[in-house]
């Protein structure tokens, strides 16, 4: 049996957190608290899932969240009125716009309504340009994650094969411009891809970010790969069949436990430094 | 022999002047004429012969050209001031900064400076941020040009492997967005690839956006691909070993004659829609 590294979400997030309290101290020591506001639009229960353990991990590592709940008959008009409220309040440091919203309201308007230095969670168009073209804001938090776990866990990206299996404008498509800016070849495949099987069979690393259970199969992947599973589907499952892919990777993130701990340390990073930048005139942080 | 198809930049950009032609003239009733501010910093010859093509090819449709030449010792901090005068500037419609600057200004800066409307070669990050994510500002203009010819042709891109050599934030990184928002299958590559050969010889379509002369080889080429030359180097020579990967593909630009002039054509279009989308209120065009 050869040794297969099991990408350990929950370590890699630990050590994150462990990083940030330090600087969570210091401004503290300031009188800051770095504070995320979270917005929920509607009932969904799932939604409501994710907010509240995103609020719980703020305040477990001494942040503050500041819930938002609304209404699933807001305007878009209102939402985004609110957004700006918050963009104006110079207690909030960063924003965050649970997904999906309601059909009936833009989405992209509203969250490109989040103003530039307080989308921590990564999902304004101009972010997405600043992060396409390194140009040091804050990237989604699932691709921020990936690449954080890629660095922890020492993997090489420089001229690999990498193939990203999936498009949207927080996933597939920032993940593949991390991978690109660094060095990575990267392909992007998505519902119309031809021959996906082949395309998957010769990547040196897999990212899944596709939202289909189990869709990554084991006989796709070349031996000695390394597999990203971003996706979370119901029951917490994730996009790769992850007992079948184990056999042949070099390396591999379950789900639960993978990626997605990850994301919400990502998300508590970006915030800390959000209050940082916010504030380095009151605390002389060097950013 | 079989049939090969050379893709005739001229004749694309003839065909797309001449539809701008009716929407100029409709302007022109309303007493607006589309205004390209061209902006030049220094004397580099080959930016001043760029810049001269442009405003030559505007005055030829009838658009304004409004040159700006800037001394090369320009402040970075000065250079912005006078394109935040020319995004006030009511009578300018569309704005080019010409690339390259001279080293010691911040050319990103420089670039994020032009108000996104008026950003008509699509260099701001916002600008590639809304390409990428299909939300119908201006794309750069080679992407654009690149995109026009093969619709121009009715080529499929759909699950079309498409192998985009380069990754610059002008070219290789939009035009690989809008083919993958095209429903191509999209491999970005560059100077760290490896087995580039391999890679480009499974492509059904190779976009070249190195900057290398002659750098795509013939015997690189599947039989049957298409080839796009977006390169352009010293001595007016693509990035395609034209004569050799004639052989193989079943389409191909030259150059000079393929991507150039449309790149131009596509300057022009969208200064004369960023004169519509700015004069609506005026000239009651619905957009």
């Amino acid at each position: 049996m050869k040794n297969q590294l099991i990408l350990d979400g929950k370590k890699v997030a630990n050590h994150i957190k462990e990083l940030l309290s330090s600087r969570i101290n210091k401004l503290g020591e300031k009188g800051i608290t770095p504070c995320l506001a979270t917005i929920l639009v509607g009932d969904d229960p799932a939604s409501e899932t994710y907010v509240r353990m995103k609020g719980n991990a703020c305040k477990k590592l001494g942040l503050e969240s500041l819930k938002v709940h609304l209404p699933s008959n807001i305007t878009t008009e209102d939402l985004i009125a609110l957004i700006h409220k918050l963009n104006r309040d110079e207690k909030v440091h960063g924003i965050l716009l649970q997904h999906p919203v309601p059909s009936h309201i833009d989405e992209r308007l509203a969250f490109d309504a989040i103003a530039l230095e307080k989308d921590v969670d990564g999902v304004t168009t101009n972010g997405f340009g600043q992060t396409a073209f390194q140009l040091g804001t804050f990237p989604s938090c699932t691709p921020a994650a990936i690449l954080e776990m890629i660095d922890y866990y020492n993997l090489n990206l420089e001229g690999k094969n990498t193939v990203v299996v999936g498009r949207s404008p927080i996933l597939g498509k920032p993940v593949a411009m991390m991978l690109l800016n660094r060095n990575a070849t990267v392909t992007i495949c998505h519902s119309k891809t031809k021959q996906l099987e082949d395309i998957v069979s010769k990547a040196d690393i897999v990212v899944a970010a596709v939202g289909k259970p189990h869709f990554i199969k084991g006989d796709w992947i070349k031996e000695g790969a390394v597999i990203i599973d971003a996706g979370y589907n119901k029951g917490n499952v994730g996009d790769v069949d992850f007992i079948q892919c184990k056999v042949r990777a070099s390396a591999i993130t379950p789900v639960p436990a993978g990626v997605g701990p990850v994301t919400i340390a990502m998300l508590l990073k970006h915030t800390v430094i959000a209050a940082e930048t916010q504030t380095r005139n009151l605390i002389g942080i060097t950013i």
